[in-house]
């Protein structure tokens, strides 16, 4: 399964393309941010937006797109901009018929830290212990955007057992996956055999 | 001038086009709402909206759209859909090139009914008085929506005279527009001539 993660905003938009599996392991593919001008209205930031998840879309074919859910604990425009840029995302991910799931950011915490309360940092740092990567995806709404594709495998990793991921900390989730993982065969290393051509051509370290 | 407002919304966005004129008169061209199922996920909604208000651009070329600000006084999914409806409505008009603006529900009750603290029912009559319909606009977000739209053509009358719209209450944005109105002349008997014309095309009730 290739996921799509977006940390949706105007300013910095965090994507992260992974591959997993129902053992849980991933392989990055992708990360990154998109950016709009600040100086830019808002209509025309959510164009620039839009041809950028495009643009991605087309180039990696990701099964699903995990978006981060919004929030307005407060009104702000700052809100409503996040709010919006997630909306293009769900509108371009639905417009090629993909799946969309949002999970909401102490969702994303708790699947890579085993704490929803975790600071940016840990979810960078665990991010990188993942994927096996050399250094922290920067800025923090890239790492944040592979931490939400990373909850989304495990997620339906969990599902796949006919497990429910809600609610589940760290080492119940830690205990739970590893046991459905040694339960996995012949359907893993067809998996992994795939997943070995894909990481000859994908780009393993962040840009 | 011809202007697609937009109240928008997934469960229903209205919509209202209104052609106006530097001496605020507007004439009614359309009027509806879109609606989208509520058994239907958010991107699958945000989709068809995006169809429809494409459509609707096609159907009667707006030079600019006019839609609601959104904001969050608290948090819920309606206020999230609903500032995702309006980014919708943005990325479709800038898409097309046009200019998008945003007015305030205040500013709309003020600019149609005097008062920036008109009810819905207040608003509804203003607007089927101002266009000389013989029913209110139905349901509300329709009439919403043509309130809106009238709100931006009269705001850009006062504008084009280098006059400032915001803070104008009914009696000095009436009193400011009459004085503005008695100026025009050829160029208004253009616009009126351009404006009969459309007239006898276009749709003059609701539907």
């Amino acid at each position: 399964m290739r996921v799509l993660g977006i940390d949706p905003g105007l300013t910095r938009c965090g994507f992260g393309v992974v591959d997993g599996d129902r053992s849980r392991r991933c392989v990055l593919v992708d990360v990154g941010v998109f950016r709009t001008p600040v100086d830019l209205d808002t209509p025309r930031r959510l164009v620039q937006l839009e041809r950028e998840i495009e643009a991605k879309l087309r180039e990696h074919h990701p099964d699903v797109v995990a978006i981060e859910q919004v929030f307005a604990q407060h009104n702000s425009p700052t809100v409503m901009g996040t709010a919006q840029a997630a909306g293009v995302a769900m509108l371009v991910g639905a417009r090629h018929g993909l799946p969309v799931r949002l999970h909401t950011p102490s969702e994303v915490k708790a699947a890579v830290t085993g704490s929803g309360r975790a600071d940016k940092k840990q979810v960078g740092l665990m991010v990188s212990r993942i994927l096996g990567l050399a250094e922290m995806p920067r800025p923090a709404d890239a790492a944040d955007a592979v931490a939400l594709a990373v909850c989304h495998v495990w997620r339906t990793a969990l599902e796949s057992y006919g497990l429910e991921a809600n609610g589940l900390g760290g080492s119940r989730l830690e205990a739970a996956t590893r046991g459905a993982a040694a339960t996995t065969n012949r359907w893993q290393q067809a998996v992994d055999a795939h997943r070995t051509n894909r990481r000859t051509t994908g780009k393993e370290t962040p840009r």
